[in-house]
């Protein structure tokens, strides 16, 4: 190559992309050139505040933008928005890029993938009706926004939301708080399908307490549309819920088309395989991070698809290191998750006992029930915690659901299994104590003791 | 010995000891007769609720009270009250016995000391006038209250706080909160010793914002007492401070003059020395437990006495289970603590930079601003995070100052400490994330990533 500098192109201008490019230009100063493609007029902001956005509780879409393409502009990074990158020839080292009118060959030294995830969208008639709509970018909001926009105020506005998991139960959430008819729909037989059913049933009965329809073990067979093309109904087996808005919460998958068509490794998730330096193996200079790759999971030992604004943000952290000359690796997931609906909190870590148990893990569990402060304190509210263990007591994983207060102490359980803590481990530590914070017993520590009664 | 079941005598009815009674008791059946000698009334309360009590947030002396002498006899143990153990002859196996107008010996096969802390009287004229109180027993808050009953209503009502730490900043919100004038006087430069001063200062002004005078760099002289021989005044060099009431908080000292009486090991502190399992070296079958004894310091690598419910209780559990045949240790402590002051929250955990300094840790800091949520979340709160780590990159601890929602998050940091994580460590995690909980990037993870730039 010609240039003295190195030019480093970055698919993708959000959490992964974003990181990678930022961390990179204050590591390496102008040493490289550093060029953005973004598809869509936005960069770094948070998908996981869009259903607080539409809820009202926040603004948006501008309010959940951490940084906008000219700031990071302004810091030397070259952000072409509305530039999609069409195909990848990772010999010539050439990425295909599409602007409104034309096409071009940008050449690149290291390549960024960071091209996020796309919502995954029933295989049934009526699934690209106007109406249904995924919530994955700041424009599929406000593409949402529009749709409600467009409904009679004076009628009765109905959404149904299908899939109960973390976007489903927050955009459930939202909707019913928008004054909306809601209807949430999952094939299985509770919502949140990453705790354990029992508790899971907790967050059921939170939403149907603020007013929320939960149909569950309910698979959809079709949209039906008006004949202006609108969503009408989802038809199920048993019957049709009618709606004005759809919104699919079936979770995402990786998006990465573009470096299959490239000839890049995906995994069985359908991810971008990475090393742990986030280079892709049997590709030098060539990265990929974000919701596109597959992570290693700690605790089941693979490699799994996790979607998550801090999964992205630090493996772009370690990408811009990396591909500037430093030696960082992305240490893996836990799998943790927190959420909360309406007045419960829903924090996970590890494995649930039911993923334990499928994984042939042969699992001990306890749940307790205790007080998010001491229990003769104004404001202690309830709170369960269930810990799960194999059968010689290393720990598995953890699971919250509770009032105001409760589900963060899951950190307290994440940090323990990602040292490999064991149950007894965890009866030890020492976490901190004083009346309006906790029992004298730390939650976790409860629930670890009782553990231990049943392992012994 | 003729018995067939062996004979427990616990010294101490409060946390440590009646947890190793309780314990031994689940654990022992019928095999064990366990006696505790309780000089007062109450059994296993909660001495950090007092301030609390006073405060008028939560009622006392019985709403603080876990369970009575009454329910532990119902489970089995022969509780006796204004029982005080004035003796041990550890060759003979018995405690000398003090009761109301009587003294009897009592023989024992298996001892357990949990005599608990006293708190530090300052050795200055008027220390024991009436008015001047110490805050360690129920019995003390009851005291307490009786003062605060004598006092005329109709005129202002002054309090001096005498000392700075967790037990002096609660008693003067406590105070403040039922309208006394109140004043916090100490020696040291700014209050909360166990954190560095510039993070304290946030404290103090917090204090003083909720009308609480502090005034720091000063020594007690005296207690100025009236005819009456009630406490009128603390004389400071420079001036006289009226009081009506006066409240130690300069922090309290193992309660071990009968172990040291019997030839029971003390250490430096003052505490009775332990061995991991909390058998007094030297002394097969006596146990100690609670604020009387040292612990050890996993992080200063040396023994120190840190009263406080929580260690009690973990050490009062590995006497149960080891006199009953078990064979647990107690793993040390970090020096975890937390409270609040007004809307303003305290966490710490490991050294603080100051500390670490005077241990000649060669320490590095980093401080963070950020917000307790999103930052575009409502209600997201300023909060300070401070990690200190040893130039290698080994954590060595950290403090929190923050609003609501900021301090609990200190037990991440202890987690990670206890497990002798790294600063790098530190941001591998995988923590909880979602907007209504925190930032993408965790509190504790965006300080470590600030440390990590300092430690390069």
């Amino acid at each position: 190559m010609a240039r003295v500098t190195e030019r480093v192109v970055v698919i993708g201008g959000d959490a992964a992309g974003m990181s990678a490019a930022a961390t990179a230009r204050r590591q390496a100063g102008d040493r490289l050139e550093i060029v953005v493609l973004e598809r869509g007029p936005w960069t770094s902001y948070s998908a996981c505040g869009i259903p607080y956005w539409l809820a009202g509780h926040v603004d948006g879409p501008e309010g959940l933008v951490a940084r906008t393409p000219q700031e990071h502009r302004d810091n030397g990074i070259d952000v072409r928005t509305a530039a999609a990158a069409t195909a990848i020839d990772v010999r010539a080292r050439t990425v295909t890029v599409a602007t409104e009118g034309s096409e071009s060959l940008l050449p690149y030294d290291q390549l960024v993938l960071a091209t996020g995830a796309q919502p995954v969208v029933p295989d049934v008639p009526g699934a690209d009706a106007i109406g249904v709509h995924g919530v994955q970018t700041l424009d599929d909001g406000c593409r949402l926004l529009d749709t409600l926009g467009h409904l009679d105020e004076s009628r009765p506005r109905r959404a149904v939301i299908v899939g109960a998991g973390y976007i489903g139960v927050e955009m459930a959430e939202a909707c019913v708080v928008r004054g909306l008819e809601t209807t949430l729909l999952d094939q299985a037989d509770e919502p949140m399908g990453t705790i354990d059913d029992d508790l899971a049933r907790m967050v059921r009965d939170a939403m149907q307490g603020m007013g929320i329809r939960t149909v569950m073990g309910t698979p959809v067979e079709a949209f039906e549309t008006g004949a202006d093309g609108r969503v009408t109904a989802v038809a199920t087996p048993g019957r049709s819920y009618p709606a004005d808005l759809v919104v699919l919460g079936i979770g995402v998958l990786p998006r990465s088309e573009l470096a299959r068509a490239a000839g890049l490794p995906l995994g069985c998730s359908g991810g971008i395989r990475t090393e742990p330096s986030m280079t892709v193996p049997g590709h030098p200079g060539v990265w990929a991070a974000g919701d596109c790759v597959e992570s290693w999971d700690r605790v089941r030992r693979d490699f799994t698809h996790v979607p998550l604004g801090t999964h992205a943000n630090k493996q772009g952290r370690v990408v811009g290191h990396n591909l500037s000359g430093g030696h960082l690796v992305f240490a893996g997931v836990l799998g943790t998750g927190i959420t909360k609906v309406c007045d419960v909190e829903i924090g996970r870590t590890g494995l649930s006992h039911s993923m334990a148990e499928s994984e042939g893990r042969d699992p001990v569990s306890a749940t307790i029930e205790t007080t998010t402060k001491a229990g003769y304190f104004p404001g202690a509210e309830p709170m369960t915690v269930r810990l799960t263990a194999e059968a010689g007591g290393l720990l598995l994983g953890g699971q919250i659901v509770g009032r105001a207060g409760s589900a963060l102490r899951i950190d307290t359980v994440a940090t323990a299994l990602w040292a490999g803590m064991s149950v007894h481990d965890l009866v030890d530590l020492d976490l901190a104590y004083a009346p309006p914070f906790s029992s004298v017993w730390d939650p976790v520590q409860v629930a670890a003791r009782s553990l231990l009664g049943r392992l012994r």
